[in-house]
């Protein structure tokens, strides 16, 4: 697959007459797609069941004139407002019970059988008008699921679709469920708790005090199948006029639905990378870091996404839907991105195996709400500093292979279920499973290491060197076992295995793993200003379980408590939340074979089939490969193709 | 009263077949009570008017003939889904006006007249079936009075019961009160205020601006009221069929119901102490205070507490009647206690007077909301850490001696109502009335001397040396007569006697003491970083008052104000909230008799009647009367009885 | 005119008997007016209908009759209970939706008809019956309109109003308004927000995510209107009846409506001045600077505000309703003054114009939400600290000139709907209009430099040196016109003319000064904790701004990007928020034959028509024009009158 470039493009903001000479820019500009239309249901269908496709027929075929490639977006995470006046109902409720009102986006509650149906209607319309329209390459299916914490709404509808949801988790007689199942799976004894009937049980928010994490965990599945079908609808509609290729646009640290699951109805994955903006507003990183990165962002947070999305894609196709391409308008503070940062982020996405990278978008609209946000033009058509830029990659692209997939030799496995435990339990303030994960990607890439990140249902390890499953709360007997089997080393720990399915702590303790009596004794959170001290280097932070059982003790505390225990052939269990220097030495440990090297600071790495690239993401020089490599720059070298 | 061990359990959470074996466990253990019941109204009336007694009938049984004495609780806490169903509008409403949701527990308003009703008649049934049963042996009513904040609620229950409290407080003709009265009292006329009818009075909550102080308070006394009136309902039933005593387990610093009021219906206070959870999550100190005791505890917290609920307790009886047995669930974090704590918190309770001391739990619960709070077994019933505590404070109590009281030579008054006065006007930030007598108990503490708490309606001062009245708002005459006339040393303020009933400032300025002309003139209250010295040593933090009169000064600022001057005959003013250094400095100043020691660092000290202790607080071994207490050492020396 | 001293007096809230002695002490502390009325709604009409003004007339004649002036306070800041009862949606909505109860003052919504209509019937009784009483010497509307967030509310009334006011804005066929034309203002194509009528126009709050700045910026235009049109309603009324003149008395960094257009409806603009409460309160200046000037107020924000009233007041007539006597209750600490500072707070007021200067309040209330607020007497009249500054005050004006206006040197222009603007769209956490000008006020005031400020639509800039106008985002294009004409030096920006009317990107890019070429290309919001430094000394703070085009560049930042930039004959454009060393640079630069001397750290300079003061705003003597001025001194050079 070639690697190319896009744009995303709003022609129903702009004069017609500018449309023929946007896409003549665009396509000298070397760029391959534009992605149109996610936004734009009331120019499509301005009064119930009026369409007016004329505009947009008009745009295609601008557009496809001019040899680009569309990537059509369903409108529906913008319903007009004769929508929202025809199902008063739709909104979408918070947690603190406030109606989530109309005037921005993402105003529906995925549970509202009525708005379903709206969504059905104008997703037929234009896959039966656009189907098999000859430059609609590409569809994706409304726009970034769960921005602004859209995913988890507590209406009538959710309740009543939580309800449904639940007599199908615990099936009884005829169409009820089975009451006392769900009693007794929940632990509902506990304070009395338990319900009568399924029509009793509401939704975990506003209780006195803290709902049942059983409770709470349910609905936080509950959404998130909610969200895989209200996806789906508009797959099976799409796939029946269309053989074009349907993606979503995912968002950045964004875990409160199983991407894997809508993942495995779509046929591409595309992410919204907005490093700045990100790094300042849900990295939850130190200010000092945030200011050693502030123009260039995080050094890891794209490149774990990279890496999930490839994983969340079918066949591992993935693209970056909307790049950041200067200053964002919705971070706490928003500067421009050091110069070179928009071209190493289009890189380093195709070092990860990216097909294409968009640009969010082509030209700065001068009005509403994103009119601080950067375009490839400003407002009056110039060209803004990521234009250049884009230009550069377009040139870097002439030489360059294409997209040449290979399997890393660590293998990190994601599990948004266990997210959510996480979420519903931190147990100690501030922390999360994302957070766990994302701090063991950092400390592989930290030794220079490419990753693979796995989905929870992978059972195949072959080839992976290393395999670590951090934090995953519940793990299902069949995956023990097929961890077990691994040839890698595999890493466990904290939290693996500490739940069934439904929230209860297992007998025998966790992690129960097979032919081991290694057990997790006691669990504390500690005081972050509080670390606990690694013999030999690194320390424990935040959270802590005491041990017994178990084999060979791999690292432990400068107070002789087990910190990495043996718990099997080639497996360990790590009973901390360790830091990068722990991380590090654990892995350097128990997987010496890896070919590891520590980068310099700010330096990252990553190999594909046929390349081997360097980051720069520093403001300074960093001497690199015998190489002077500047501020923001990208080595890229070229080694034969190996599996 | 010999001293005693005792454990909570919860037998509707396991399977009948394991009761005999955890009960002989107990017994074995040297336990002496076991407290049961109190969440599983649902298991004993599943549905509305059917009583299932069965099984509590064989726990009890089983209990019993192991040899243990029951605790048995009344399940109000915990209202089962159809008592909800039946009265949806018992729900209590928060100060936002938002509903507290059924789905956890403590959901109920205490105002709410069909819940109370409900109450009467599970508690009726209990009492009934149980008043005799040789095996219940004492009750406790509800579980932890305001715990989640509970006792202000904002719903319309109790905004109907709160207007008829107020026409008790100012009655008038026939039905009615007389409102004019109340316009009166509260200074209504400020701001146009004044009210044509009881019927349009409303809540203190959501208003534009801050309410009237008056209008605050009065809530505040009206929900203390409502607590003591429900669990006074709930006393006089179980009289009525049962001998056995009868307590209710307060938390910790919770302060918006006045237990004294609580407590002179029932036959003995016990608290539920858990030092760690309540240090992280509301102790208000530094955090490099809570570095130092994180795995400790505050080294004055549970002190004062047992020192509180032993004036609580009818004759000073009292217990704890959970006490913390490892890492709790619930702070933002949750460290496992430093090994031997468990038995320093026990033995410092019995140190302070306490007939029993009970662990919460017997088994973690491997499911529902407390999953990560630990036992003295874990879910997979091995021994958990605090396990072999509890069995050496059996042993040590072997050769103890049984409680034996004695008046302290200290005495601080602690008020309630002040509490809420202070709430309603802390004036500087985070001021409050129990950290300002809070800081007075530690700051004797450090001096070593033992404490007696004092409720606000005492008036024989006999036998103390030093008596504390800090922030005491409203000051009855009597009482002023009463302290007037006391032996040993008084000190007021800052605050004391700064309000009449009605919250309005009197007329001559406080304090208004009898023979003096000490005034009040203004008052500051100033930020934490612009600390005032006070010659000589110490600092006035927080709140100062400007003073016109009196006699002595005994303390004064670097700047010559007074901070601390004679009003009467032993009777001192202190103008301001001092550190620890002036509190100690002053105390030396005026009760020179007493005998005082400054504890090294984090060693406490307490006499009994026949007893002295010294606990070790610290992580780091102490010298302690030419011993090398260790961490978490207790040092205990008998001594001659004494009064 | 006379400077005279004056005030607030609350005759309702004390004994009838002790009218005449207050009366008479404040005539002999020299005072010549007292504020009174403006709470007394419900004892002017205790029942609906029902008037009772005998106590109102004797209060008044009684302070007649010791010679005072009497200003009248129409009391709709305090609707009785009877009101609310009658109108109950006339009570404002928060941003939450919560509807903010009755129970304290200001509980009314400016868009409810009944609620004007009620307004209307006790303003008419009034000016009524005092409209031609001698001793009625002026008149006060309402009360702080704004106080406690009260202009912005969103209520049903409200958004029926607001539907109706954009109905104006846009007008259309008939009696309604032009859809198509606010969708194409606001830019509603965006995310397809276009409305198809009027009536599905909501308020802007408790959206998914952000609305459309230009729909939360005309709900702001509109709330500011609403307050517009509150206050003439009672103008009108008072204007029919007497000939006094009519004064509000507006609060301290209020900029939620446009106190201009308020401002232009009365003769008098005044201003409650509370330095100690405004600092902690809602000064936003750092933790070291709340120290350095807790006991003395921010030494720039009084005369801010003196010379912005001075600007709102009709024909630059000017007071302070209400002065700071001593700590107030409202603020998160509230100190004492520094002794002195009561009488320096006076004299500065005096120095920027003012011809009244009324004290807050004239006894302390024991009683109601401000009994911890001081006053000139103590609860029981005695006197308080402030009573002797005021006295001193009064023997220092026998000597003193009157009030004497003199143009200042320096413009500084302050628009509210800039404010509005910025506060709609900050970009960077925490930046405010307010806070930009402020800033740029502060660096003239260390320069010693006297300042008006001048309303948006002021276009004669004759006699200044140097004009200020940075951050005013909505520039129309006369105004542009006349800077560019101005004599003086004149500074625009950061975001000096950055939208147009309905907060859009103009095209030419901002500023598009007539005859340059000068544009912002990009923008920037940076981490407070990364400033940018300018080359030569001083920073940019905040926001940065990327230029192209202009002329010479005055100032530039070390890596050479332009900071300031010339744009026009005398104009300069400052593309960053500067520090004070930034800003005073640039002054520097710009307006060489400014007469400017570095005032000491603490130290303020101010001239009018005749005198220069100098105060000392520092807690340590300092040497000033050869004297040594102590702390809250008032130095005062009488000069030859100049104009």
């Amino acid at each position: 697959m070639k690697r190319t470039l896009g744009v995303c493009y709003y022609p129903e903001h702009w004069p017609e007459a500018q449309w023929a000479e946007d896409a003549a820019r665009m396509a000298a500009l070397g760029l391959t797609w534009v992605r149109i239309g996610e936004f734009a249901w009331k120019r499509m269908e301005p009064v119930e069941g009026s369409y007016d496709f004329d505009w947009l027929d008009r745009a295609i075929d601008t557009l496809g004139a001019a040899g680009l490639k569309v990537v059509l977006g369903t409108p529906t995470a913008t319903p007009p407002a004769w929508v929202v006046a025809k199902h008063p109902d739709m909104l979408p409720v918070d947690a603190d019970g406030r109606v989530r009102g109309y005037g921005s986006r993402r105003h529906y509650c995925f549970s509202h059988p009525g708005y379903l149906a709206e969504c059905r209607k104008i997703v037929t319309a234009m896959a039966a008008r656009y189907g098999s329209n000859r430059h609609v390459a590409a569809w994706q299916t409304d726009n970034e699921y769960s921005c602004h914490d859209t995913v988890l709404s507590y209406s009538q509808s959710a309740a009543a679709a939580f309800r449904d949801w639940l007599r199908q988790q615990f099936p009884g007689q005829g169409n009820d469920g089975d009451i006392d199942a769900l009693n007794a799976a929940w632990g509902n004894v506990f304070w009395s708790m338990d319900y009568d009937s399924f029509d009793q049980i509401g939704l975990p928010n506003l209780t006195v005090t803290e709902v049942n994490p059983a409770h709470a965990h349910a609905f936080r599945r509950f959404s998130s199948d909610q969200v895989v079908a209200f996806n789906r609808a508009q797959v099976d509609i799409i796939r029946a006029h269309s053989d074009a290729p349907i993606a979503h646009n995912y968002m950045g640290r964004v875990t409160d639905f199983d991407h894997f699951k809508v993942g495995a109805d779509l046929d591409i994955a595309s992410w919204d990378s907005y490093p700045l903006g990100f790094l300042e507003d849900r990295s939850g990183t130190s200010d000092a870091h945030k200011r050693a990165y502030a123009r260039q962002g995080d050094p890891d947070f794209q490149a774990f996404h990279h890496d999930l999305y490839r994983a969340v894609g079918k066949d591992g196709r993935w693209w970056v839907m909307e790049q950041q391409p200067g200053p964002v308008n919705w971070a706490p503070y928003n500067p421009a991105p050091l110069p070179g940062m928009v071209r190493l982020w289009t890189w380093e996405a195709f070092a990860h195996g990216a097909e294409a990278v968009c640009y969010f978008r082509w030209r700065q609209a001068p009005f509403a709400q994103e009119q601080m946000h950067a375009g490839l033009l400003r407002p009056d058509s110039a060209e803004a500093e990521a234009f250049e830029e884009a230009a550069q990659v377009t040139n870097d692209l002439a030489d360059a292979p294409h997209v040449a997939p290979v399997q890393a030799p660590v293998a990190i496995m994601f599990d948004y279920d266990a997210d959510a435990m996480w979420a519903v339990q931190p147990h100690g303030a501030s922390l999360s499973y994302f957070g766990l994960v994302f701090d063991w990607y950092r400390a592989c890439r930290k030794l220079g290491l490419s990753i693979d990140i796995l989905p929870p249902d992978t059972r195949d390890f072959d080839g992976y060197a290393l395999v670590l499953v951090p934090g995953m709360m519940h793990m299902p007997d069949d995956l023990k076992t097929a961890l077990a089997a691994a040839h890698g080393a595999v890493v466990l720990g904290p939290r693996s295995a500490a739940r069934d399915t439904h929230f209860n702590i297992p007998t025998p303790l966790p992690p129960a793993w097979p032919g081991s009596d290694l057990a997790v004794s006691r669990v504390q959170s500690i005081r972050p200003d509080m670390p606990i001290d690694v013999a030999g280097g690194g320390q424990v932070i935040g959270y802590f379980e005491e041990l017994t059982g178990g084999g060979d003790v791999v690292l432990q505390t400068e107070g002789r408590a087990p910190v990495a225990v043996r718990c099997g052939d080639g497996v360990t269990y790590m009973s901390g939340w360790g830091d990068d220097t722990a991380h590090m030495r654990l892995i350097q440990a128990i997987a010496p074979d890896l070919d590891v090297e520590i980068m310099p600071e700010g330096i990252r790495r990553r190999a594909t089939g046929n390349e081997v690239f360097w980051f720069n993401y520093t403001t300074q020089d960093v001497e690199v490969e015998g190489e002077k490599l500047p501020p923001a720059g990208v080595l890229r070298h070229v080694r034969p193709a190996m599996s």
